[in-house]
């Protein structure tokens, strides 16, 4: 028979806070030194928690990878996915807005980007399969606007996945090298006015805006 | 059958070949794996030497560090430098060559753009030290030909500096993320089709090529 518990939070809700800890310190470590360079004990050091229930929740390193890996690129979905009122809207209004939330999305999770790299140092199976489960689908969401641009003549005829790869580093760049940026030129990247720049300064460079600052 | 001795390269000179090995290794090695992944006894097992030989070239893992750093910026600046035959030319013209032989160099070294991520990672005294003796003058070379260009409305008039990390890192990109770009769209970045297809691309986006592919 049910009775009436108290209102703290729950022990399941407890339990997948912690496991959300997990995942998120998991992977900043991961984009921060490669899947090589931690451990799991790194991981529940970070995290605060016993090494025994990393364990017990994710089993070993690899499904730890691409658990932290799976709620990235879901977090990704859900953040850049075009609003519902923008429907309707001519395309490069759409991608308009497409480049200034990628922006803002890549100054908010700069590991993103590290990650991406990371793997990149050396192949692997992770690799391949982080490629295959999330990449390509993401890729296959943005090529019909990159190829309706270019055939429109709003971007330039080049190839249309390199064009995906020339403008998510360029999204990326100023956040995930920004200590170097504040050493060589003495700009915060992050604070708002830069973020706003760069959103600005990609629109401009991307959709072609020659001779006009679009604020 | 007459035999002769084979030619041994003097001991000084096996001596500058062995530091020059030690030092493309660190380089290797700091940007797969970021300084702290790195250790002495790593780089003198991948360069087959002893321990105690890169101790007596380097004296300590900081100085290794800063020694590779400065030969991957000095043969930076000696590969990128615009040809003495292109001076006088028209900066759109110039500035063409050099996209095109960035290019060029990022495929060949991709160490350098992973280096940079590595140190982004954590803020460090070595970054600064970086930023401020090679970054910092590297683009001071390049930023009056992008106001130039910017000035004229062949560059989008966007901030200078946002625009060389966009330039840098869109050149970049291919190569530093070849292992995901090969899963995703099962397409080699570094054959010479594709390297000669991303030169085209960054002067059809950065030099406003709209419409025309330049082959």
């Amino acid at each position: 028979m049910p009775t009436e518990k108290p209102k703290r939070a729950p022990k399941q809700d407890r339990s997948v806070q912690t496991r959300q800890r997990i995942l998120d310190e998991a992977l900043r470590l991961f984009a921060a030194h490669g899947f090589e360079g931690v451990g799991i004990r790194d991981v529940s050091a970070a995290a605060g928690v016993n090494h025994g229930l990393i364990k017990y929740h994710f089993g070993d390193k690899d499904t730890l990878w691409r658990e932290s890996v799976q709620q990235l690129f879901e977090r990704a979905d859900r953040e850049l996915a075009v609003p519902a009122e923008m429907e309707g809207q001519p395309v490069e209004r759409q991608f308009e807005i497409f480049i200034r939330r990628y922006v803002r999305y890549c100054a908010a999770y700069p590991e993103h980007a590290r990650l991406m790299v990371q793997e990149s140092v050396r192949d692997s199976e992770r690799l391949a399969w982080a490629a295959k489960r999330f990449i390509a689908p993401e890729h296959g969401g943005v090529l019909p606007a990159i190829k309706s641009l270019i055939r429109r003549g709003i971007m330039p005829d080049v190839e249309p996945v390199l064009m995906i790869y020339m403008l998510s580093s360029a999204a990326q760049a100023p956040f995930m090298l920004a200590p170097e940026l504040k050493h060589t030129h003495g700009v915060d990247a992050l604070d708002e006015a830069s973020v706003q720049a760069h959103a600005d300064a990609m629109v401009a460079v991307f959709l072609g805006r020659r001779g006009t600052t679009s604020t």
